[in-house]
């Protein structure tokens, strides 16, 4: 169990000086002085080799950035910047693997005998002084030595429950405040489908198929130790979380199809969450009596309970502080401070986590939901400085945090010391998630498309299928737990299958979608064009979205295919009666009440509650629907009036620059809005403001045909 | 030595989760399943804590952040945004320690005897299982029971490598990043002769004055321990550290004179360098022999020594890795890439920070000068974008570490365990640190004087005497070595002065503006201007300076104290030798190598160089000097042209809002740049420009006359 670890180099840095000096400063007669300097000089060795495996890795990351510039430069596609973090980590590993001395002598462990359970504080007496120690975790009797291993791989070796709680947040807060709202609501009912039903066929499918892997290794005598079948289903958890990362990077630089980016998305956000509580709810099925890992139902249902009972606590979590985020920035005037609005922004985003955790759910899980709930609200009571300044925080954080991970699991390969590799088990896994991944596409696909309008075409479904990349979630989930012989062989095959997914499949996704003929919008903008249009973008901070621009609906609607209203017709039946519930609530009360968007309360709700809808609507709604436009931009619809306001608008073809609102009126109704006339817009906004910016210029490009 | 308590709650979250997850998937049988249990709970339940513990920390943040935003609102200036957080900070730290049961038995210390010098590994043998446990510090026998004290208070108390190794960091970047540029070097002199000669004298002053106070107690019997000069001169080097932070803040508020700010700003951020590596070399200052605590002159030199090492160390890895980044932000395309240029930016600073730890200099102080070449060089290379990405972000680290700090100082107050006050040493301490700041101030201020043609006046002087507040420096220097009677005494009266200093100078600022009639600049504006001026000031990305308007300049100059060209006559004589020759190298070399600015070093370095010339000078210096003008805001000085770009555009009061070059000819000379001259032009030129910008409205205001 030497994984337990407890370098966080990062912040030992502390320990390592704190004892330093404390003994310089000490200075109790100089009877003990000797002894004294050589535990310092010690502490200070041990400080600078933390610094020295510190630098390592930015080491790393700097050469990786570097790297990638290159090939952003070249326009090189065929690796992504995760895969070329494993890269520089592999061969980083193999150095320290094999070019450092082996061992060192001073860190020889001393044994001593307890009666008791371990207590967390130990005080030992070294010839009459104290000293205090703490306690890291156990170490099976067998891997006493690995204890005394070469330091430089200790040091370079972090307590795998960093990447849990301080490198996953900012990740999947990241994914959930950049969601591409309105696709993702337009599909939510395939994505919710895909992420719950999906990973739940795929961990029970992989599970089982495991265990027949396993019972055919113990039949030709593979398997050296205990293996169970709660092992098998928690590895079909750890392995079902999808990281499509590198598949959406090229399709957000080749614009593609926007519903499909916006299932994988979707699903991979989510489906990480089902992923993790689902392995919390397995490791929590514990079979009571003397049989264990035999069915037990009381058990089994006790871990369904825990499934709901973490995932809903999750979910109230991340929705409360968000919504709790949302209050306070709508009714103070902390806009005016935009230094002070991030400030609490990042805060409270954090303290979700914290809340979450110190609650007994899962902090990762409420902080998706939190950075949902502030890209929906929130967002829209920022200032336009702390905007684009909460999304570039984040997006550097989410940034360092993935390539940190990246490069950290290839250098895992090499520096990790209990890798069981067994090719039986190995080849079996990656059948078992192919298999895993179809049972789960296809079937869900041809369900989902009874009730879909706007099916999900086969392209599309071959497409996911392709796209079941594993990534750092599974990696964070395998190296969680690697006390045992079966979770030491789960780690290394799911480091071996993230590898294989992320170099392979990240590099065939071009040449897989001019195969599967996936439109793919615009031309390839030029690196110069980058810098101009989708930087600025950015820059600018009014596009809530990040939508690649709607280039296949584009396609379609310049070639023709169906007037306007017949298309926003279609859309309106494609969105689901519990969909368009849960809208018209958003749109009548949620938004009113959080944000300065939305009709007034005093009209919706009904006159009873007439004071407090006059405290909660924003005095802006009334009179300010001019500011209004500009402050929400995410196709905000007045009464009657419907006026879009556009975030996509540094790469209109006429050439405009800087933020351009196009108004149009629609059909010229002006009746009072309900919700569903709302949503109904809403949702045909986008297809309907393509038309009306004929301009715009749209070759779609069928990469290499 | 309890206080060497490992409880880094942010990061340990981890160690508590970890042993969670290892006993519940370790499955060995059942045979120790109830044990493994009972240590599974109480380890979520360490987690637990550890997340609440933050949560407070957070919770105290919010509250901050929420009165600040009040207090800006209704402009509230006798209580700064750092007193809040200590005031809070104190009544939390109140309910902690009356508020929560006192003790939990759980955490028995266990004694065990080695024979040999403590190992930093330990293996405990309980029942047949290994655990291990790593060393955290020595506990001094008298204080093992305080190993036993309140759990939760336990969990809020950091280790205090904390704050030098994580939050003092970027507190020192951002001082270094945003400093002032023109108005410190046009006072560098006198800013490095405070810094250095004035923080030495005020460390011995206070040292010499504190062991008269130390025999006095002595005398009287209060002394109850060992207290020797080594400890009274670290106490001085601690106590010199100045952060007049409120005051800058509130001078900042009200654009008080340039040069009073550059002064103050420049000396506080110098000496907080001086006095850690001052503290350091005191440290260091161990006599051999028997007569410890005597003068040696052995062990003195060796100090000085130390001394100039750790800082001339520290200045070069700063530099360096500023150089660095400024060579790759300048050869590569990265500025493409905002993102990609952020990150990097971050991991280059911080690898300096671990570098120079590595190396066994001081992170702190090599972070300070690297944010200043950071500052100076690869600025200018950055995309406006990356720029106020880069300003943004640290702006934000910096807030939330100070204000934590300062909140963490509150708490600490009643939290921590070992509080020596003496009430003797601490009002001796008081009249000390008054006389130490006098010492320094004023015959410094006679001495610079005779040597400068601007005198600083009797008002600035008072002033500086009364800027001299202490604070985050002091602290994480304090707390860093807790371990002996004479520590924890300077630790508390440290404490003391701290609140005392930020509170009452703090709120005293104003009035003691107003009383010593030094002039502020501008009306203030109000909330809704603020909004729209000073923080689009920061959101165009082009004021390199940050430089609160030069108002006391251009009042004088709208008094017409004497024609333009005597002016610059008059600011050319301030400057000396030593650093006009440091500014022309600058000029004429580094400038045109680091970045895209500055003279081709084609004409500048001597012909045999021409290809290195070549290679280095960018393209840019050639042939675009357009884009030149834009990229490098610094008061570029383009051959025998001036023009100058001035930062401050969106508060010209001709209502121009965006980007505004004023392009003006000077006296129509065109004669080849020599750097002489393009000095003179530089430090002339914001003077001039005010002149030219003549529709501003200047209109001073003394505040309470």
């Amino acid at each position: 169990m030497a994984t337990a670890r407890p370098l966080l180099p990062l912040l030992l840095l502390a320990a390592g000086r704190l004892r330093a000096a404390e003994r310089s400063g000490g200075g109790g007669g100089s009877s003990s002085a000797m002894e004294e300097l050589a535990t310092e000089k010690e502490a200070e060795e041990s400080h600078r080799q933390d610094s020295v495996s510190l630098l390592t890795f930015i080491l790393l990351l700097t050469l990786t950035i570097l790297t990638i510039w290159l090939f952003k430069h070249r326009r090189v596609r065929f690796l992504h910047e995760t895969g070329l973090a494993m890269i520089y980590g592999l061969i980083v590993g193999v150095i320290l693997r094999y070019g450092t001395p082996s061992t060192s002598g001073h860190d020889k462990p001393f044994s001593c005998s307890q009666e008791d359970r371990p207590f967390t504080t130990l005080l030992v007496n070294v010839s009459g002084k104290f000293f205090e120690y703490t306690l890291k975790g156990e170490i099976s009797p067998g891997k006493i030595h690995n204890v005394e291993q070469n330091d430089m791989l200790r040091k370079v070796t972090f307590d795998p429950e960093v990447f849990f709680n301080i490198l996953l947040p900012p990740i999947i807060f990241h994914a959930g405040y950049s969601l591409k709202k309105r696709h993702f609501f337009r599909n939510l009912g395939s994505i919710l489908a895909y992420a719950f039903l999906g990973t739940a066929v795929s961990c029970f499918i992989i599970g089982n198929l495991m265990y027949g892997v396993v019972k055919l290794m113990k039949l030709v005598g593979q398997l050296s130790d205990k293996f169970y079948y709660t092992d098998c289903l928690l590895f079909g958890a750890i392995i079902s979380a999808t990281d499509p990362v590198t598949v959406l990077a090229i399709f957000n630089e080749l614009h593609a199809d926007v519903d499909l980016y916006a299932l994988l998305f979707g699903e991979s956000v989510l489906n990480d969450a089902v992923a993790i509580v689902l392995s919390s709810s397995i490791v929590a099925y514990q079979p009571t009596g003397e049989n264990t890992h035999a069915f037990d139902a009381a058990a089994f249902f006790k871990s369904v309970g825990v499934f709901l009972g973490i995932f809903s606590g999750s979910f109230m979590m991340g929705a409360v502080t968000g919504v709790v985020t949302a209050l306070v920035t709508k009714f103070t005037k902390l806009h005016c401070f935009p230094l002070l609005e991030t400030a609490l922004f990042f805060l409270m985003s954090w303290s979700t986590f914290l809340l979450a955790e110190a609650c007994g759910f899962t902090g990762v899980v409420a902080v998706l939901f939190c950075g949902i709930t502030q890209a929906h609200y929130t967002y829209n009571n920022l200032s336009v400085e702390s905007r684009s300044r909460t999304k570039q925080l984040f997006e550097v954080l989410h940034f360092l945090a993935e390539n940190f991970i990246f490069s950290y699991m290839g250098l895992a390969l090499f520096t990790f010391q209990k890798h069981i590799f067994s090719p039986v088990f190995i080849i079996g896994a990656f059948i078992a998630i192919f298999l895993g991944r179809a049972a789960h596409i296809y079937p869900l696909s041809f369900l989902l498309n009874l009730g879909r309008r706007h099916k999900i075409s086969w392209n599309f479904q071959h497409m996911m299928m392709f796209s079941g990349l594993r990534g750092a979630m599974a990696f964070a989930l395998a190296i969680r737990d690697t006390a045992t012989y079966s979770h030491q062989m789960m780690f290394s095959t799911t480091l071996l299958i993230v590898f294989f997914t992320v170099w392979i499949v990240g590099g065939g996704t071009t040449p897989m979608l001019s195969w599967l003929n996936i439109r793919v919008g615009d031309r390839v903008p030029s690196v110069e064009e980058m810098s101009e249009s989708r930087w600025l973008y950015f820059r600018v901070g009014v596009d809530p979205d990040q939508d690649p621009p709607p280039t296949n609906d584009s396609f379609q609607v310049l070639q023709g295919d169906g007037p306007d209203s017949e298309r926003r017709n279609r859309t309106k039946q494609e969105s689901a009666w519990l969909f368009r519930l849960w809208y018209s609530f958003d749109h009548n009360y949620l938004k009113p009440i959080l944000t300065h968007s939305g009709p007034p309360l005093t009209t919706t709700l009904p006159s009873w509650c007439g004071l407090v809808a006059h405290c909660l609507t924003s005095p802006q709604v009334y009179d300010n629907q001019e500011q209004l436009r500009e402050e929400d931009s995410d196709f905000i619809l007045n009464d009657g009036d419907l006026t879009v306001t556009y975030g996509d608008t540094t790469i209109t073809a006429n050439g405009s620059s800087g933020p351009h609102t196009a108004t149009t009126s629609l059909d010229g109704r002006r009746t009072k809005s309900s919700s569903e006339e709302a949503l109904e817009r809403d949702l045909g906004a986008a297809d309907h403001e393509v038309t009306t910016r004929g301009t715009r210029l749209v070759f779609p490009l069928e990469d290499n045909a």
